[in-house]
């Protein structure tokens, strides 16, 4: 069984699973694990780890409409430096008090690989879903896309400083917030806007148009972009950039209460009534293979 | 760094971790991860496994005296089997089923060795901790000590179905929860009683004094265990039994507590000024080592 089927059988097993954090009364809560060889290009620091393990589960958060409490992880490793493990800290930390939540620590592990498992959770009360969307609702991302491919490139040409910076993004928890009431469907981009367009069609029983040229594009890739068709791949496939994608029926009042939390909000697209299209051409639905994952 | 000095460090870096659980406004909130190799005999099954890992959590919430709302998994193996992988949720969603609490999913990733994460969540108004026993109370235990030696044994008899059912524990939340007002400290018996009472003593700046007779030795050791000797092995320092060990300056009123919760509770001692000993000969802070971990 692959994984897509995996998961499939388990969001049939598990009303609460099959979202971006499953959520039981007013809780959210999201678990996520990462690898060394898979998800940490040579170079990432430990502190860029721990920011950005636990930023993937607090984005998960961010795409329920909840608030962030609070995050814990397991650091399992085969051994416990301890300058590597406050650095783990710090970023785990920092990242926490990006979006008014706290670290709390969790567990060590013994492991042959650097592995962390991270778990985040939060409250809500009207939890935004994928299946809402409805033809004619704009579709929307916030800030800007490829900013993770952007960093991918930095750490292949062995520059780390700049890599880690870009590994480094802010959970969209406040924008998520600021949604409720504004959406009609949202997930996060943490496997691409491609594939997340698709997750949402098939959520929402529906189609989605977008144009190339209304992507918010980090302005990092168009450094490292070969071309056209490099930088569509950087903004629409690699992934991992954890923004919001979202539908509305009211994208000036969406966009504007995205706005007021200090992030952008841009408009690329409508809902359809079938298929997944840009510029009219199909988008295939395609992610990013990091690493040997 | 060894694993106790790393916990040291970041119990004093983050102060909501270094108890069974963190504590977050009225939130109790722990994660665990356990691995095949370490964690899990050959003969377990992977529904003992989702129940075991789930349960260990659940049992750190029970050491807080917090009720049990919810829990995930990383599901981390080389494959995903359905057959395995739908026993793992089985079991998980019944331990969870036990404490009346919701086993909600988590996420799946590849891995080269089959390995779980699991976090669970509470709510807690007056968190029991570590670090509120004092000379004279009583120090006691629910349940019964040394049913994880037993089914050890009874893995490595080749006795798998023995072993998966003595795997299967019942966390003792309702025994956590019945406590609150009745104890001076908690935690759970995870690495086992002798080191339970040992890092109770170091919380609460005291000592214990035990008597062997006094302990609740579960019918299972008596089959396995060779002598006296072993079978105090099994009940103090094998340890992964997961019952509460709690201190009380009322031990009538905790044990009633506790018994009207369907569990038994044994006072086997008392806290003194200083040391940890049985019968007026010093308990080793010493656990037991599982496998290669």
């Amino acid at each position: 069984m692959d994984e897509r089927s995996a998961l499939a059988m388990l969001s049939t097993a598990l009303p609460g699973a099959g979202d971006d954090a499953a959520v039981v009364g007013d809780l959210a809560i999201t678990t996520d694990m990462l690898h060394e060889r898979s998800d940490f290009p040579a170079g990432t620091t430990r502190e860029t780890a721990g920011w950005r393990a636990v930023g993937a589960s607090l984005s998960d958060l961010a795409a329920m409409g909840a608030d962030a409490t609070c995050a814990v992880a397991v650091y399992a490793a085969p051994a416990f430096e301890e300058a590597e493990l406050s650095a783990f800290v710090r970023g785990a930390s920092e990242v926490c008090e990006r979006v008014d939540a706290e670290y709390v620590g969790g567990d060590l592990d013994e492991h042959t690989e650097f592995t962390t498992a991270t778990t985040a959770v939060g409250h809500v009360e009207d939890p935004i879903y994928r299946d809402g969307a409805a033809p004619g609702d704009a579709v929307c991302v916030t800030g800007e896309l490829g900013r993770t491919a952007a960093g991918l490139r930095k750490f292949a040409a062995d520059d780390a400083e700049a890599g880690n910076d870009l590994f480094r993004f802010t959970p969209r928890v406040a924008a998520g917030r600021a949604l409720r009431g504004h959406t009609s469907a949202m997930m996060d981009s943490s496997d691409g806007l491609a594939r997340s367009l698709h997750q949402l069609a098939e959520a929402s029983d529906c189609g989605f148009e977008i144009e190339w040229d209304r992507l918010p594009v980090h302005p990092a890739v168009d450094a490292v972009a070969d071309d056209e068709a490099d930088r569509r791949e950087c903004a629409a496939h690699v992934g991992e950039d954890f923004e919001l994608v979202f539908t509305t029926p009211d994208p000036a009042a969406a966009v504007a209460a995205v706005e007021a939390t200090g992030t952008d909000a841009t408009v690329i697209g409508e809902a359809t009534e079938s298929g997944v299209v840009a510029d009219g051409d199909a988008l295939p639905d395609r992610g990013y293979t990091h690493g040997e994952h």
